[in-house]
């Protein structure tokens, strides 16, 4: 699509230990069904291969045999059996992959693999769609004095409303961990991260992200989530994933600004990621960013409707540096000078703070989302016809 | 605001029997604690007052004094006890309502009481806030062939994803009935009608229905809600509602037509409700309609992540008379035929109907929502400031 590549390929040169969380929407894609199987046999894999441009969702049993024709044809050309390949697809739901064009792409795609950065970076950008930018963060740690490295790319742009998992990501590693410990960093690290996000509300047919670790490098295998490597890997990996899931609220369809929700004072974690993820998701919240409006209200509005309990007598609401309601009592403010902040952010395409306190609880959480403005409706009013 | 009344009153000559439904908002407007402690002394009232333009929603402890006053205000100029009136507000959350000037207008509220029509299609008037329409709907019923009347009242427009109730609705009716059958009636009606539309998701904090029955009609009081009386009449407040509730929708902020999401063949009601409710309010659907594309995949997904348990290999998909879907497998079908449907109802800011089947269940339901417009984002963007 655009006249760009939109096949990427991430291949390891031995089995990687793959963890995996899906779409938890009914109607999943083809290569969610297929992925879940293969990761049931066996928790590693070689290569993951992306196609942009169709959802391979709602195709029937035609759009399965797509996706095993797919993995067949790419371990030919990588030489490993097809069960070693996992597929991600993201497009329009409906459409069937175009079998003949990706086929004849094989070759140069496999001989493209390599380790420049440049061609990481061609992977992120071929796996978008409507996306903006393209989305990838890696870090490097320490771990016993011996580096360890984790690398991921994703994508997004809308039907952003992850349960389980967002869109497409991958998340690349070094450090040799046991298997179920990896799969439980996973979950943990996307419930952190890309459940934490919202464009539109919509969860789409095809979230799935997938973690490779290849275990190369030269520390002892982690087998305890609680040991000191354990932790310091946890922490990484949510740093790593809350980056690629703040960049894609960041880059939402139509977005004007990042907005992140700081929920604190919550009775518990729970009621905290509530509030925080209606208020990120409240269409009127953001249409209100969008027209520079601090509409506390409507802030305090999606609080209590999220479900969680709280006293509307205890709520404590800022957006950037500035408080506009203190132990639920409104209080005045310059809402010129708030208009002028929210202006700012979106002028620079920046982020918007928005602080909530409910009460005096341990529970804490933040969410990301983006404001709500023309171009969303006007791109998805547009998107396939 | 905008030059127009925004005072309305409804008055009943005798003690009138009052059920009523609130907002499960955390967040609840003055008003709307005062109704519900009023209406936990006694199930009947004599006045209910609607002022339009301040929300009387988060406004603490003032908030709560002001509706004391106005209940205050009103009774002695009505010559009935305060406790024997009721008060609906909506508007903008934060903001006290005006009392000085609520004050001085209500002799000319009480003197403007009457029984001509004119006044009656004033009062809904008053009642709106960004409202492009007023809503009211009115019935004649026979029982025992004794003709008994339904009226109603209602604003909508934004913040419409009503949890128990939606935004404001009065219900009249001269029918005797038991007040524990009364208030079933409404909220089994309010489950079909008000619970069942969306505009943009967000559960207002003012959300509230009462529904009067003053007796004066000459048949024997309904003590059974499975009788041949009862069950008329619980037939006619489901119209009478589900009337209303469709107005609220095809008149949601931004809106070129109504949507009705019709499901059928699900396991249960609840699985059908799921599945209606989904689709009504999905950005992307609702972007699609606004965009007159046939986008059966955003549907499909909606589905899917509703929560409601289905086969995708069972799922039809019709819009209009179009049938985009079968049993999980897309058909071909005339995709500029059905964009001229689309563009036709929202021409005609008229009602667009999806139609979905999930399987073989005895589970029904019928949602309604809007499209998605540029305007929605253009009133939201720009509503305070």
């Amino acid at each position: 699509m655009k006249g760009r590549a939109d096949l990427s390929l991430v291949y390891c040169d031995a089995p990687a230990l793959c963890a995996g969380v899906f779409t938890q929407n009914v109607v999943c894609a083809a290569p969610v069904t297929y992925c879940k199987e293969r990761l049931a046999e066996k928790n590693t894999t070689r290569a993951i291969m992306t196609n942009a441009g169709q959802a391979n969702a709602v195709t029937g049993a035609d759009g399965y045999s797509d996706a095993l024709k797919c993995a067949e044809a790419l371990g030919k050309e990588l030489g490993v059996p097809p069960e070693d390949v996992l597929l991600l697809s993201t497009g329009v739901i409906g459409h069937r992959i175009k079998m003949d064009e990706l086929i004849a792409a094989l070759p140069e795609l496999v001989a493209q693999l390599g380790g420049e950065p440049a061609n990481a970076l061609r992977a992120a950008t071929a796996m978008t769609t409507t996306d903006l930018a393209s989305k990838s963060v890696a870090l490097e740690i320490m771990i016993d004095g011996v580096p360890v490295r984790l690398g991921s790319a994703c994508k997004g742009s809308g039907m952003i409303h992850p349960n389980m998992a967002t869109m497409l990501g991958i998340v690349t590693c070094d450090a040799p961990v046991d298997g179920d410990i990896w799969q439980q960093m996973l979950s943990s690290a996307t419930k952190r991260s890309f459940n934490m996000i919202t464009v539109d509300g919509d969860t789409s047919t095809n979230d799935t992200v997938l973690a490779l670790s290849s275990g190369c490098a030269n520390i002892p295998t982690i087998t305890d989530i609680h040991s000191k490597a354990g932790k310091l890997l946890q922490q990484s990996l949510d740093a790593l994933m809350q980056g690629m899931a703040k960049s894609i609220a960041w880059d939402g369809e139509g977005a004007t600004c990042l907005v992140e929700i700081q929920v604190t004072g919550a009775s518990t974690q729970d009621d905290a990621s509530l509030v925080a993820k209606s208020i990120a998701g409240s269409m009127l919240t953001k249409s209100a960013v969008f027209g520079h409006d601090p509409n506390w209200g409507r802030i305090a509005c999606a609080a209590g409707y999220s479900g969680a309990k709280f006293s509307p007598k205890s709520l404590d609401i800022c957006i950037g540096s500035h408080a506009l309601m203190q132990k639920g009592t409104p209080l005045d403010f310059d809402a010129s000078a708030i208009s002028s902040y929210l202006k700012d952010c979106s002028d620079a395409h920046g982020k918007v703070t928005i602080f909530v306190k409910l009460g005096d609880g341990p529970g804490e959480a933040t969410a990301w989302g983006c404001d709500l403005s023309y171009d969303y409706v006007k791109i998805n009013a547009e998107y396939t016809t």
